[in-house]
């Protein structure tokens, strides 16, 4: 058995797995946040705060329809909500299945397979598929989370 | 004095009760998000996108009012916020607070209390008891984070 | 180079740095929710669910003008929204981050920068400067996590 203290190094190919799926999905929640930068700066619409309807840089023709709700942000502010719901659980989750040391293809699936999921519900999402197609992706993701937690407690309470 | 390589391992009783605390607090917030698409379907309202106003598995009768803020749904939604406000900060102060290895029984109270405050702030919520029922299992649960991040603080900085 | 099992013990300095700006940002999402308490008791408004409106101990004078959106109490949890879309991701980042063994002082700039940036995001919010102001302080966490994500994922796919 692998020396526990070994766990969280890079000599751990499990671990490995982890830091670049939970580096990809910070980046994946960031991007959001500019996603709904752009498209604010593009409508010109959808603020948030009554002191952004006025003169700037970012904003050189106020009006008081700026702060009404706009799909086209609004969608943007859904999926960063959506990434919340589910991204901070599954990096917390993710580092707890590596420290059970798990064979190294169930990080790879489970991990690996977190982020094409998340992956495909921003495309399903920003496209506006059916409500099917976009909890499709979000099930797959939101079980591979459950599933990890629920292995981390068997491992520990057995 | 513990060696500090070994506090990240199972060899540290603390270690496993953050794993097993932080490990329920995930679910938790996951089985949140399924709670909220159960009184969606059940309801058949509280959609958030208009791309799900459309004849599908998840939506026989598709009619616009099912777009319309609907409390029965909106409390899942209300519930699912106040944990993302809480439990990441939560699972990051529990790591920091083993970190320092605190006394066991420190870190029972500390992490299962937040978890059973949690836990009663979700029923409270669901039963639609007053604010001051509800506020009271969020302050425990709320105090309990920022004690430890107080705490963490007091031992890194002297 | 440094023992990789000693990165995350009170040795390395660069993990002390993380773990002095994680704790103060799991303060900083925490005060927030007590900011938020605070605005509702004081203006007696912005109530989020429909059981609040009843005579208690919270408020003594309840009508049905209290469940509407109020740009005071708003503010506060749009402020928190913020952290939420910010800080959990910072929090993984860093770590990640210092599990990479960068140099102190890069440590040092990032991480207490990015305590610094959002502190500033915070006065800039609550005094309801420009969107340019805020976005402008926005902008140096965001980048200081991207920055720590892409680092991370370039020094372990190398």
């Amino acid at each position: 058995m692998r020396d526990k203290m070994e766990i969280l190094t890079f000599e751990n190919a499990a671990f490995e797995v982890y830091v670049i799926a939970a580096a990809l999905m910070v980046l994946k929640i960031m991007a959001q946040g500019w996603m709904t930068v752009y498209r604010m700066l593009k409508s010109d619409s959808g603020l948030a705060s009554p002191e952004d309807v006025q003169k700037g840089l970012f904003n050189r023709n106020p009006n008081s329809t700026q702060l009404e709700i706009n799909d086209y942000v609004d969608r943007s502010r859904r999926m960063h909500r959506n990434d919340l719901e589910n991204i901070p659980a599954f990096l917390i989750a993710g580092l707890l299945f590596i420290m059970v040391d798990p064979p190294l293809w169930a990080a790879q699936v489970l991990l690996y397979g977190f982020v094409l999921a998340r992956m495909a519900h921003f495309v399903a999402y920003v496209t506006k598929q059916t409500h099917e197609v976009r909890a499709t992706f979000y099930t797959i993701g939101s079980f591979i989370v459950i599933y990890m937690a629920v292995h981390v407690l068997w491992v520990v309470l057995n």
